[in-house]
């Protein structure tokens, strides 16, 4: 039956939270919302039995991640083998308790798992980097060189499902220990913000060229 | 022999760069700087030959990267098989080129690999804590109330050590395709900031607790 609405985030085991549960969400705009408001996803692969963590750009549509990289040998997405994991972290606040134990952080994330798909098709390899593109920076793909014939062969484009995901949140204030309450020690909450500055013309701007609006619709910095 | 610096990182197959080695830095200060600046990692382990990647606290002690997490059954920290590797990133601008191909970021992201070492020792443990703890808030530890025997024995620490890392950096400017700077396309850096807010007192704070000057050093907020 459907109800207009997103189906909910799957619960597998290891999207299923072991400790913590009420730190979980389940509803796949949560979900959305959190991959929408990164910039750098750090992608966890397995190489040799090791894990390794990258941090990369990624790009959204639907319910698909596109990640892209080099098609060069040395390149962890050129021969992806097996499951990746893709993480977004907010870091919203410091929490600083009144005891070493409940210090914490507030912070909102998102994990993907899955085995990605090499896309391998031009149209929807060019469809996957305007993803990317444009989560950097909305409204950029259509002002841009778009990839030529040799840049797109050297380019690595990978799908990943939103599939299997889950979203985990701590909000709100320091919760202590009840006995610490008494305990003359500032307790609280350190916001921390990601902020985007004044853009920066290169200095090989052709002269005349005024910061476009769909930069500043983005970072405003007034 | 003994120079007074400190050893340069290590140089093996997977910290020395296939692409891109201007990136690359060497020196051991400079994984200390990332490393330092952060405050939450980006924790890569392997499950069921699949990665895992978890935002975490850590804490640093010279060349000893310390995190924690419960030792439950089923936290991840609780019986480290093997490998893992650390990552932390600093986003420091979004590149905005002229081609899609030439958009990056800049950034600077140390990672750390190796098996850790379960720390068994109650001192040792208190040690990595206090590294966590002052970590997050330096000066911190000497105000609140350390860990009981109770949550002492339900804190899971792990040390690795930095003895294998790499250290990767992106800065300065635009890089376009030749042709590409006769474009009338801006181009140049949207610079991303990572700020700290006002401090937040906890509701349930006792009355007449000014905002400690632990705090106020490391997140001034004039």
């Amino acid at each position: 039956m459907s109800t207009g609405h997103p189906p909910p985030l799957s619960a597998t085991a290891r999207t299923s939270l072991g400790r913590k549960r009420d730190r979980g969400r389940t509803d796949r705009a949560e979900l959305h919302a959190v991959l929408d408001e990164g910039r750098v996803c750090h992608l966890g692969v397995v190489v040799d039995g090791a894990p390794r963590v990258l941090p990369t750009a990624y790009g959204r549509d639907g319910d698909t991640l596109y990640l892209h990289g080099s098609s060069g040998a040395s390149s962890l997405l050129a021969a992806p083998t097996g499951e990746i994991c893709v993480t977004v972290t907010h870091l919203d606040a410091l929490v600083l308790a009144r005891s070493a134990n409940n210090h914490s952080m507030n912070y909102r994330s998102a994990m993907i798992y899955g085995v990605p798909r090499r896309v391998t098709d031009d149209a929807e390899k060019l469809h996957g980097l305007r993803a990317v593109v444009e989560h950097i920076t909305p409204g950029r793909w259509d002002v841009i060189r778009a990839p030529n014939r040799k840049e797109l062969a050297s380019t690595a484009v990978l799908a990943l499902s939103l599939d299997e995901a889950s979203v985990k949140m701590r909000g709100g204030q320091v919760v202590d220990e009840p006995e610490d309450y008494a305990l003359d020690v500032w307790a609280g909450l350190v916001p921390v913000h990601q902020t985007y500055g004044v853009p920066v013309p290169d200095p090989a701007l052709r002269p005349g060229l005024p910061v476009p609006g769909h930069i500043l619709a983005t970072f405003p910095t007034g």
